[in-house]
């Protein structure tokens, strides 16, 4: 399974590209979240998946926990996924596409909203100590634990 | 083209996804975002990519806006590859993605923070009426304007 995984990429967001960065996975799982599709046939229709690719995909989310789909054995025309919270948790990758989208290559036509109040949703980065930080540009990173402190982790190469 | 592009997805998360949804891509960026790298030879060191792949990859995002290499025609060992805006702004997709990996696969060890005070920076989804998100659950889309209504975009499945 080398064609997925990031060997020597220690660091979350590669981690994350690994679980989610195959071609259609986001989209499948902003399908789920946005439109609320359970079933493999909606998404089948809204998606121009080859199925294998589509069963594929939705089999690698329940075995990462991102789905759920109550431990059916097989993928069908009616199979169910329901999204965990770790999968609705994905929102904010989705957004957060949605906004660079937005931005550099042409506005719309999807906008968040807030259920409750009906208010635009917006990504923002936050500083914990003097509050939004408009200008990427000032954002660096920093390795708080040397890597030999930390815990040991599983292989990324597997 | 085919391969790279979401047909049919009239969203800006699919758009942005073709321009940097390819593997690899996304690592590129962030190196030079959060590590300054700025030369072919740099992020070959630090990906384990192949050289064609790297140098396909970084033609693409020069094409795309997202670097500068300042009009040279070829990729060579000391080409040079300049963040626009357009492509610094990636810090935020970075971080969306940094951010789940650390919450649902394992945290760290990076961590963001702001250059000009050292506080941590995290994204947070803010509500323009009511204020911080903190359930997605909570979030839903809609589509403004009807279709027709939108200037004409280009095709998506070129």
């Amino acid at each position: 399974m080398l064609g997925r995984t990031y060997p020597g990429q220690d660091c979350s967001a590669a981690r994350t590209l690994e679980l989610v960065g195959e071609r259609w996975t986001l989209l499948i799982v902003r399908d789920a979240i946005f439109r609320g599709f359970t079933r493999y046939s909606e998404l089948q229709r809204s998606l121009p998946i080859a199925p294998n690719i589509l069963a594929r995909r939705l089999e690698r989310l329940v075995a990462e926990g991102i789905f759920d789909n109550g431990g059916a054995a097989k993928t069908g025309e009616h199979s169910e996924y329901r999204l965990t919270d770790k999968g609705r948790d994905l929102a904010k990758v989705v957004i957060a596409l949605t906004a660079w989208g937005d931005k550099w290559i042409e506005p719309g036509p999807i906008e968040y909203f807030h259920e409750e109040c009906g208010g635009p949703v917006k990504q923002q980065l936050i500083c914990s100590t003097c509050g939004v930080v408009r200008d990427a540009s000032a954002i660096a990173v920093r390795r708080p634990a040397p890597r030999s402190a930390r815990r040991p982790r599983r292989a990324l190469s597997r």
